[in-house]
């Protein structure tokens, strides 16, 4: 069509997250209508991107820095480690503003089903950090699915004997929700979790 | 976050068209989490199609030769012109495999309200290509819509004095198409269409 160069930038864009082959040529196109303007720029990020970052040493994060800046940020509460799955719900926290401690990137969820085990995932660090000292209390911010409730409760039993306090995130109805379009099991959590008023 | 080129990468992937903020977020994650084996050939990809592709002198085809690999095929049938508005259109008709001559893009219609005259078309390489010999049939694929039937109309004074036949896509149901759910002027277009049977 336009040599192997647009086939070779179609192929690659279409394994992007939510871009399909449609949209991949519709991407390439619009690129490839300015070079100067829009590929390059994005070339050159792609590249800069890759070679600056790196998972932060300490808590997982990804970052240009290591240890990552909120690892190294003085403003934030060093004694308080919030526990994620995954950078993508680190960032989801960063944007509501709601954490002001550090955090720690587990990298995934203990699961018998896809085979992984504690080795697997970025665990042995978090119990250094508990065990070096000046941590108060560690929030589990995991994914309220059965491996993201075994990983919690396989947390808590190795975090507590360093005498860190451990809590979960709470669970229940989502602000704008509406009842009647919550699953059986969001209802049943919402329950448990109601608060005298 | 994660350092300034995190935040730039999202920047420049969230003005691709079809992605938002919350899709480049994705993306960038996506990307990332496998530099090596995904970022740093996109880099590549980008730049090397930016430094390889060019509009075809000829016919405005985005390719990385110029002339283009569909000007220099001799398969082709260089007697039958088919003109476009981009190169969205030749890539759609080429996937179709329905032409078998060569192309023109035009790179827009006319349009007296966005203030696009005949000379901010590629206009002029076409009435060349005419009055060069050899042309057959130019045939005008352009949008059904009133820039494209103004723009159509127009070309088809221009072309006509220079001996060659001048065609247009046939309009009506598209293929698959349900009668109900068919706009006015498409059943309008698709009656007056009839063919014998």
């Amino acid at each position: 069509m336009g040599g192997p160069e647009i086939e070779r930038l179609i192929g690659l864009l279409a394994k992007l997250p939510g871009l399909g082959p449609r949209s991949a040529r519709r991407t390439a196109l619009r690129l490839l209508q300015q070079p100067e303007a829009r590929m390059l720029p994005l070339a050159a990020a792609l590249a800069e991107a890759a070679r600056a970052v790196r998972p932060c040493g300490l808590c997982g994060n990804l970052d240009s820095a290591d240890p990552c800046t909120i690892c190294t940020d003085a403003d934030r509460d060093g004694g308080l480690i919030c526990v994620v799955e995954g950078v993508g719900d680190l960032w989801a926290l960063e944007r509501a503003h709601v954490h002001r401690g550090r955090y720690h990137v587990l990298g995934g969820t203990l699961s018998a089903l896809a085979g992984i085990a504690p080795e697997d995932l970025n665990v042995a660090p978090l119990l250094a950090r508990a065990r070096a000292g000046g941590v108060r209390e560690i929030i589990l911010a995991l994914g309220a699915t059965v491996d993201g409730a075994t990983t919690m409760h396989w947390l808590t039993e190795k975090l507590r004997p360093l005498g860190v306090a451990v809590s979960r995130v709470g669970q229940g109805m989502p602000m704008g929700g509406a009842l009647d379009v919550l699953d059986d099991g969001t209802l049943a959590a919402a329950l448990r979790a109601r608060q005298p008023l």
